[in-house]
């Protein structure tokens, strides 16, 4: 699953979990960001089992504002990696299957639906315009994402998320009629043998990001 | 673990999933957003096992910008909840733990240790001021706060989380002098035996939040 073995000073203690060694390892403490994929497809019904598990997760207001575009085909992969920054273009086309993650800035029309306890809510937010909804689609998106990356790896597939592109392009290339705002550009497959993935770095520990009041 | 029973028609199908359906209940599709809480405490030591696992989550340039502010004492629960809206006041003050979760906006000065291999980065985002950080800061402290939802109900704790609060408010009641911009107010602890969670609301499928070119 991993290029590269943990220093044994590194594996975290999941004695504290409910979930397994290996689930904790599979989702995040051996998990690794990929750059390097190996041939093969990525088949829709793997996304999707993915978004499946993990779109249960909360989001504001329950908006579950998160989309993903599926860029498959060979003239797609050029129009995206025409946005991406250099260093990201050809990793956009050697990937087995590359998403643009967006958040949709017309979530409200949905709330009918996804929080009929909300009177009037689809109204207030239809007053508030794209510029009052994309705060709130925004945040949402993000956190779906930090789900959607979980997910991604429970399905057995590998991620290399990318923010290095221009967000306003990839927008007009290829949202210009439906209010999605591109967040994240993630490569999707599994790992080459060899040369996937840079050297592992360091985290900050829970006394470097915590304090108590 | 949930307070109400899954309709068998929403039960979705995990033979997809490299995690048993035990796992996929726990972290996603019987997790419930939790606002009436059980009793007893909730330990550093809880919290930080969540968190040294989601540590590992990948974020833009390895910055991990997260942060936990845990809001412990009488007085200091009092303060966080004069910046909540109305309808969340009652909920800081009773749930076993809130915690502030907050982006660090001087993820700059780490970057030395967690990305060495980034020539100059801490500099460079100097430079860029704390207004030029803060969007990075802000979409991976978002990202790392759908690990740490994730994380925190791997080591068995429920979540309610909270947008609707003064973030300038409470930026300068917490974190005038460290850099940190609030996100989100998260109450953690067990459900209660009774009305602990709201019904149960849908979810957008994957072809109404998918596309593909």
């Amino acid at each position: 699953m991993t290029t590269e073995t943990l220093d044994a000073t590194e594996i975290p203690d999941t004695t504290g979990l409910l979930i397994d060694p290996a689930t904790a390892a599979l989702l995040f403490t051996e998990a690794r960001t990929v750059n390097g994929f190996a041939d093969g497809d990525v088949a829709d019904a793997q996304v999707q089992a993915a978004y499946d598990l993990v779109r249960w997760g909360p989001t504001a207001m329950n908006t579950v504002p998160l989309r993903i575009l599926l860029v498959r085909s060979p003239e797609a992969r050029e129009r995206l990696a025409g946005h991406m920054a250099e260093g990201n273009r050809a990793r956009v086309l050697a990937a087995p299957l590359t998403v643009v993650v967006a958040a949709d800035t017309d979530f409200h029309e949905h709330l009918p639906r996804l929080a009929p306890h909300m009177e009037g809510g689809r109204e207030r937010f239809a007053e508030a315009g794209t510029a009052g909804r994309a705060p709130m689609a925004t945040q949402s998106t993000n956190i779906q994402i930090g789900y959607l990356i979980v997910g991604l790896r429970a399905a057995g597939l590998h991620v290399g998320a990318m923010g290095g592109f221009d967000h306003a392009g990839v927008d007009a290339e290829f949202f210009a009629d439906n209010g999605w705002q591109s967040q994240l550009v993630i490569n999707v497959g599994t790992p080459a043998a060899e040369g996937a993935s840079r050297p592992r770095q360091e985290r900050l520990a829970f006394d470097e990001v915590s304090a108590t009041v």
